[in-house]
């Protein structure tokens, strides 16, 4: 990838002329079935930017209370985008309970603002990296509002459950995903839609300062795995399951395991102290994650380490 | 009040000249047992103007899915105040089910956006005009972020419960209250907490155009309404009690009453074509209220009129 | 008007269902030719809706840099409405350098961020009253951008200059107007426009807290102001031109009389000892203005207290 | 550079644990003198978490007419920042009219909304890259606002003034510079400041989604760019005189050429054919800029190609 990476050809993405990136949009918007995509620097913005194209700032939205639009983007749909947020809190392990959801879709008529998009995170990431049933999915894109998908883990949820990125994108009106994260590129995200819709994130990117100049050397590092690091996600799934049953926690469907534990700080730091990197999800909750970097070796390790200090 | 209307001593309230406005804001800073008050147009504006003086752009408030703030103000708390909103959602009959609020408020140190503040609303509108007990509010209270009361019907509310003006006063941070429904004033609201909140919030009503000039007379009308039309309430939610039984619908707690009908618009429209005014609240719902114009004779008109229309 | 007020006939403005509001509203539209009016609490709102109904978040506004909306509106046209202004430094006494003005007009195609609109106040507040020439105003009507009037004193404007409200309406797109300066009335604005953005207008107005419930009573004190006190502005402006030619000042054009002084406080302070009230305008400017409760005598005790002060 | 890139320490940025960042930040808040720097995707990112660093939403900047965070930077400032712009009309050829400026400076206490900040732009881009004097800096940062230094090209400024990065540091309280123009990295920027206000900042940047992942590789090609073609930009300004001394524009003081043309995307399109890229910068001007990637062998053919464009 560092190769690919040094020796990209680049231009001023700014002004769209930029043939790595146009390359990386083009790619991604095919895999989905949809018209455009446009290269961003975090899945933050792309979401941002997604939301944005489909809603006036005032506009409702709603969504998961766990979901990383209101819970990791330091209050940015509102902040910035002006979007008004009602949430449906999750089931245990990131179940979509459609009935829930769709009791809260507000329709427009009965003085109270209509709910104009809904957005879902697939997989889940505090849902433990559920994924979300394409009936389910279906069933909230039929009701009315616009659907955005947080498709920061999509790559995951598909190797998972077999559906095609391109059903997956028939679903949606606008999906986000991550190059960043277990595809294992450096920086970058991508907002997938229509064509209007991407032009209008284009003018909001500006806006917000996403605009990168030679962002192909970023591009190259997305194309790259994309071809490279996708077929291997079964991978991190599979040593995901071997670890959760090694360490008794519940089966992941993807590559986040869940721990419980008295005081997840003090597992974080034992484990860093060992070399093995963990985060505090809660007040009572690890989240370990099996990614790129995290080889059969590695897992056993982790293992190891874990399970001794959970042990005590 | 009509008389005290155009009797009113009046000044510029937008340099706090006017008199009658300023004996209004403490009248109702006093009964809440809170430093200062200030009167501004609306409900909407008063609930933007505590949250605005509570919260900064993109910190989150934690609410009823049902809440006024999230369904009634056009996305304002998002589209002018940037407020991040996270929803709970309601109990049947507008209970407040404290362990499921509590379960949703986001701690400060896990990388989430945590939870500032939290507005409840008493009575609950949406929740059928129900008292939320004073124990709960408490327990909100207690658990750390600021809370706010969307106070519109805090009148009904300590009417109904015995709990006074001060004991509400003592929980909340910041409320709003409403002179314009219940209590028959023309048109305004006021904000109430701490003298330094109130000046964030005065200079936040000037941003949002809510500084009107000799607002004495609306003030006046506020005086009035508070000192004549307050013992009445009891009345009202007599009267609603009586509605509720007639019709067979739940017993409210103040003086709204819920109907489950089929068409909501053909209701409305066969109870207005016979002078009974009231609203669709949903697919399948209707709201009656009873208010100062509404005596016995008017109530029995209205059970006559709905009587005949939902049995038919 | 007291009388008015209080028989003014009343319902719920929210709802739209308020006649003297209603009348209020048509009243206004048809004196400036435009298809409707929408009343709001202040002039800040008045012109805050007119911009919102222009513009998106992210647009550019032109306007003079003393202009009320970047001078005394806390910011709102970028805070609340995401507007950003471009300002253009007025000429001595209010003029409206028209060359100077299409200098700074940005035309779209040019990376720039083109030129939305362009507003002028009218007459200009701390041009000290200035009448803007309609030549110079249809000037800036025809570059391209849309053209929104500041229109709090153009009651002035149009007596002292002639132009009839229709024609001043012919050449705006939008206009704020006040009832609450010099015609007298306790309370209120309006936004002048066609039904289109009249209806933006009003989803704005719940946004921004401005719908105000039985507002009848202030709209009945705006229709009697707009027919009694409107002829009488004449007399303001002879007023100011003997307080202005008295105490040595400039010539003002309408009611407006700018004094330069030393110490704009102490004349302010001492003058209000003697029961004479006029505004600290500047470092070194104070603004008397003559208005309906300022008969000859009061004229004539002004320019004695003021010119006393002033001497020594 | 490429190969600095490709073999970049990388890390976590968007937890501040990528050394490669850290070492540029480092390297940059030393050279200027300031506390800190934070990294970020754009100038305009980098503009504005500078300027919300220093403003609340509603506060005054006060900045050229021409200023890059005005006419490029799609409304930001307003749209997402809500700062309230007002604007001085620069002096030709971009010099610094102190007095102009100075008279628009508000000041606390006279009702008007004072000025909270001011922001320079040096060198001055739409001013044909004029370097603003030192002195004329010092006489703003004296004034009572906080200063803001947009200084994408305070390379060149340096370069062609002898002013050092300290002295330019010593002077305002924020400063945004960047990579990716003059100096040729690929992507990147700065915000540079107190530890307290690049804190807030670095909240700030997640809100717009600036937060990138393993940044480290862009970071590598700034520090390169620092060391390696900082020296060089002399180069640029003397082929810069070249060029504009050949075509008989006006002298440039740094690496910007303003030609005056009827029709500039005709000159634009025709240079283009030739393999000369110029840019389109008004309804009568070319803006040509000299670069890493132009030497001498390349002026002489844009002096050809544009001459005989030109001379038609």
């Amino acid at each position: 990838m560092r190769k690919a990476i040094a020796e990209a050809e680049v231009g001023d993405e700014v002004y769209g002329e930029d043939p790595t990136v146009a390359a990386l949009e083009t790619t991604v918007a095919e895999m989905f079935g949809h018209e455009k995509a446009l290269f961003v620097p975090s899945g933050t913005m792309a979401n941002q930017l997604a939301l944005s194209s489909l809603l006036e700032p005032g506009d409702e939205l709603l969504c998961d209370a766990d979901a990383h639009i209101v819970t990791y983007e330091g209050g940015a749909a509102a902040a910035v985008g002006g979007i008004s947020t009602r949430t449906v809190v999750g089931s245990p392990a990131g179940a979509l309970d459609v009935d829930a959801w769709l009791a809260q879709v507000r329709r427009p008529g009965y003085h109270a603002l209509p709910t104009s998009a809904i957005a879902v995170e697939n997989t889940h990431n505090r849902g433990g990296g559920a994924v979300l049933p394409l009936a389910s999915l279906q069933a909230l894109a039929d009701v009315g509002p616009k659907l955005h998908c947080d498709g920061a883990r999509i790559w995951n949820a598909s190797v998972a459950s077999g559906v095609s990125f391109a059903e997956y994108g028939a679903v949606f009106d606008t999906l986000s995903v991550c190059l960043s994260k277990g595809l294992g590129a450096p920086v970058g995200s991508l907002v997938v839609s229509t064509a209007e819709r991407i032009e209008r994130a284009r003018a909001r990117r500006q806006q917000l300062g996403g605009g990168m100049r030679q962002a192909g050397i970023l591009a190259a590092a997305g194309l790259y795995a994309l071809e490279h690091h996708l077929p291997r996600l079964a991978d991190d799934h599979a040593r995901a399951a071997r670890l959760a049953e090694a360490l008794g926690a519940p089966a992941p469907q993807t590559n986040l395991v869940l721990l419980t534990v008295p005081d997840p700080f003090a597992v974080v730091r034992a484990a860093a102290d060992q070399g093995v990197l963990v985060g505090v999800f809660g007040p009572s909750t690890v989240r370990a994650m099996t990614h790129l970097d995290v080889d059969d070796e590695g897992l056993d390790r982790a293992i190891e380490v874990l399970g001794s200090i959970i042990r005590r």
